[in-house]
């Protein structure tokens, strides 16, 4: 085939496949806060929440986030949202959850804490728009909440519900490895991160900044 | 089993994996550019990697992006990068490739275009340290070059070849679904974003700002 013939096919098959894009766009017409969760045992779950919080700011939108893991890779993100503080407000819980963390007792009182300052962000958007009220954030990261789920921090059948009848306007992400399957059946979008290879497990590559924290 | 009987037991646990962990971090010693790639079907690929560059950004790292999809969804990123001028830099090519074009040639010179400048910039930071120079970026990213790769508009050797011999400091990061094999090969830290669930296929939900765009 020459190459002219082949620009021909191609460009044949790229107006068939906008045709049906369009027509399929044309039936998506809801717009509805979303449950988003990200999940799976690779990398990307909070880098991606925190890329979504990073683009709806840049929308204008107003954003909330509760860690519910203290990290110490934290000041990167802080250092971008602190240049946004009318749109993003970032909740991190005392001494927190820990990944080196030995006292169950106190990660489950700070779990506890983390739970009652997300329900209060949340509770903080169900308004009435009809009377003019305007809900406080726009999209609320719950991050690393799955974790705490995962150890039976919280009571799971509690938060599945709560996330449920959020605000309908709000887009809740949650983020953390081994979600919960009531977490995955309440949630709108899922997206699984799977590690195909990994330098620090298989090379001897130790953890550097702007990549791991 | 009593509440303190299974905190007793958790807290020794993490003991064992906390020594654990410290043991095989010690053995992470290496420090180096990392060639880093975001494949799959799902969600997130191209937002962890904004969020890998706001991050990156925060800690002062200097970064460039090359856009080989134009994108109509890109204001929110912008606007964050450009509140930060010094340390990012943001290149689309023209007209580009876009999901809707309908014309292979022109893709194709797009798609030559934004590799010449993704050569330009990983060249940048080809430097001699011990002479004082610095690179001019840390992290490079470019944006959906497996899409151009999957549709051999640029030889795939070349590029892969290229990219495993990139400076040794510099991060790159490369996103798109159906990542080539050779590709995946030469990276140190491959993750794949697989949809588990997505509102826009399964229920009739239709894109939104801050989630979609």
């Amino acid at each position: 085939m020459t190459e002219a013939e082949l620009n021909e096919r191609a460009n044949e098959k790229a107006r068939k496949r906008k045709a049906a894009r369009d027509r399929m766009l044309a039936t998506k017409t809801e717009e509805k806060g979303l449950l988003i969760v990200h999940t799976g045992k690779g990398k990307g779950k909070s880098t991606a929440a925190f890329g979504l919080i990073a683009r709806a700011i840049g929308n204008g939108m107003r954003t909330g986030v509760v860690q519910y893991v203290k990290g110490k890779w934290e000041t990167g993100e802080r250092v971008v949202l602190e240049r946004f503080p009318d749109l993003a407000e970032i909740r991190t819980m005392g001494e927190g959850f820990t990944w080196d963390t030995q006292d169950r007792a106190r990660d489950i009182a700070a779990a506890k804490r983390a739970w009652e300052v997300s329900k209060e962000m949340i509770e903080a958007c169900r308004v009435d728009r009809s009377k003019g009220e305007k809900p406080k954030y726009d999209m609320v990261l719950l991050d690393e909440l799955n974790i705490v789920l995962r150890y039976d921090y919280l009571p799971l059948e509690e938060v599945v519900e709560f996330l449920d009848n959020r605000p309908e306007d709000l887009h809740v992400i949650v983020t953390g490895r081994n979600a919960k399957p009531e977490l995955i059946e309440a949630a709108d979008l899922v997206t699984e991160m799977t590690q195909i290879k990994h330098p620090f497990r298989e090379q001897g590559v130790k953890a550097q900044k702007g990549v791991e924290f």
